[in-house]
């Protein structure tokens, strides 16, 4: 554990490295809302709260450890780029960020996942059951949050997008060790498990300003194209990534039998031989130590990683180009940054 | 298998025998509200439909296997005592047995229970994956329900159950196996895992009325009440009952560490050898074929069913109390029946 045995038969990975602007596009936007979101944190401490104390020791383990917060990012930065006054963001992002931490937990019980966010998974230290009711304390907390906010169309918006989540979910739970599926369905069990969410976030930070139709449409397209660019690249980095940097391990979804773009890619691309390794590989049960190694050649083989990159930038070339309807500013700039952010991202 | 191993050892558990009244006081509550709640069920199978089949079909499995459909019941028998003339009150009872469809999925994957309902658990049937997702849609569903009717006091409602809901299943799962808990804490439990989803169920039907404070008091403290003693009641049933009349296993509690109040009685009423009998039952890994036997016939000893059958009754007697500021009317008979049907239920 801890190294990136790809390293070892690809240089494929290191390349593109982030570029100094890159890997500050994300610390720019964060700084433009700074203010919101600590209030967004201090929200999400103060919600987690229960008598009961399992609660929020095991929702802090998970929330405090932190992750980019890339979600409730994005709502506050959508309010702030229709030129929002009030303070309702910061509850919608905290909510999005509950309703995303809820179903990282019930992930890593349905994965059955041992390290998160670069530290021992809630499932692996208090249990699946703890983690199962807890991420229900708090969907439901997300939801007494936005009761508070008094909005139903950002209600309306947000329990679709949840439901949508748990559909993806479940196709990508059918589809599990299904090397036959075409990318098509990737792309539409990626738009349900990770775009809705993105794209919800966007769209309830611009909702509460009541912008025009156009303004609406641009902000869920953006979240929309940049959340699917986003989920690509982590399904790149778990072949590719550095697992202490990743903060997870590597090659989980290769174990967990979850079928990704670069192997769908791989796969078709493949020998007879090359399919039933991977035939292989998807369907006993254990993995033998030098099975991980082994799919990452097939995959730099094929530039499978590349090919998922380049798709990854599609998506992030349609996030920019959703903006277009904004004036130009320092914040939409931010903005377009991150989808560089994104593409370029080790973790 | 599905015989009432108790009824060896014990003649207690058939009595009280239920009544011809209260046998029916489900069935003419039932036909009070029989048009509505043939509408709930049609929101219901209209609502769990998804593209991806395997939610519809795990969902139905639960939702079609019926159950007694108590708390949508509440709702609706609470919206017409307050008079109400809409349609809201479907929608609401819809979710409130979504919400309650959902923790059931969860509570299972929890207890890993094999049996719900008369038949085999959804997620001894699908796997714990599926039950934790089709759980979180239909959740989310209920919230998406909620929206539609458009009434943010009702949702608060709801969400602050569910979230209490969560909780109380949090305390239930860190004092599993601990037999030093007192009867404040299992009443704690009950009110916050059980009682809470009732409570609400009898509140939103209320409340889309606008009644007075005193009629949403009496509504909500009818509801908490009876919840309450709907909940001692299948705590005892299940050391009591016949198998293949409830539904599922006898003894699962037993087995699952669950410690309720028949054993707080019976374990604090024992003498040393039943505490050293109760404490290896509840903290070894597996239980001989003769522990359940054995449990039951302490029970017995100390009658401590018949002890928790008259806490029941002392909850059932509030919640009727609960009921004096409404006229006497059919409805309002049939609602005090359901305390005596409920008392002698044997399912």
């Amino acid at each position: 554990m801890g190294f990136s045995p790809i390293a070892r038969v690809s240089p494929e990975t290191a390349a593109p490295l982030p570029s100094a602007q890159n890997l500050t596009a994300l610390r720019t936007l964060t700084e433009f809302v700074k203010a919101d979101l600590a209030a967004v944190n201090a929200v999400l401490l103060q919600e987690m709260q229960s008598e009961i104390d399992l609660i929020p020791r095991l929702a802090r383990h998970l929330i405090a450890s932190g992750g980019k917060r890339v979600r409730p990012l994005l709502t506050l930065v959508a309010a702030k780029l229709c030129g929002y006054q009030g303070m309702q963001h910061v509850d919608l992002a905290a909510c999005v960020e509950f309703i995303h931490t809820a179903t990282l937990l019930h992930d890593d019980v349905v994965d059955e996942s041992n390290m998160r966010r670069g530290q021992a998974s809630a499932n692996a230290l208090w249990g699946n059951q703890a983690s199962v009711l807890v991420g229900d304390f708090l969907f439901s907390r997300a939801f007494q949050l936005m009761v508070r906010v008094g909005n139903l169309e950002t209600l309306g918006v947000l329990a679709k997008a949840s439901a949508t989540i748990a559909e993806g979910e479940v196709m990508q739970l059918m589809d599990n060790n299904n090397l036959e599926i075409v990318e098509q369905r990737y792309f539409d069990i990626v738009r349900a498990k990770t775009a809705a969410l993105f794209e919800a976030a966007c769209l309830v930070g611009g909702m509460i300003s009541k912008p025009e139709p156009s303004v609406s449409q641009a902000l869920g397209a953006y979240g929309s194209a940049f959340g699917t660019c986003f989920q690509i690249i982590d399904d790149v980095l778990d072949y590719a990534a550095d697992e202490q940097e990743l903060g997870k391990s590597v090659g989980d979804d290769f174990r967990d039998g979850k079928v990704t773009l670069p192997v769908i890619y791989a796969y078709h691309k493949g020998t007879a031989d090359e399919k039933q390794f991977w035939e292989r590989a998807f369907t006993q049960e254990t993995l033998g130590k030098n099975d991980l190694v082994q799919a990452q050649a097939y995959l730099f083989k094929h530039k499978a990683l590349e090919y998922a990159r380049h798709k990854a930038a599609f998506f992030g070339k349609q996030a920019k180009e959703a903006l277009d309807v904004f004036d130009e500013s320092d914040l939409k700039a931010a903005l377009l940054s991150l989808v560089d952010f994104c593409l370029g991202r080790r973790y």
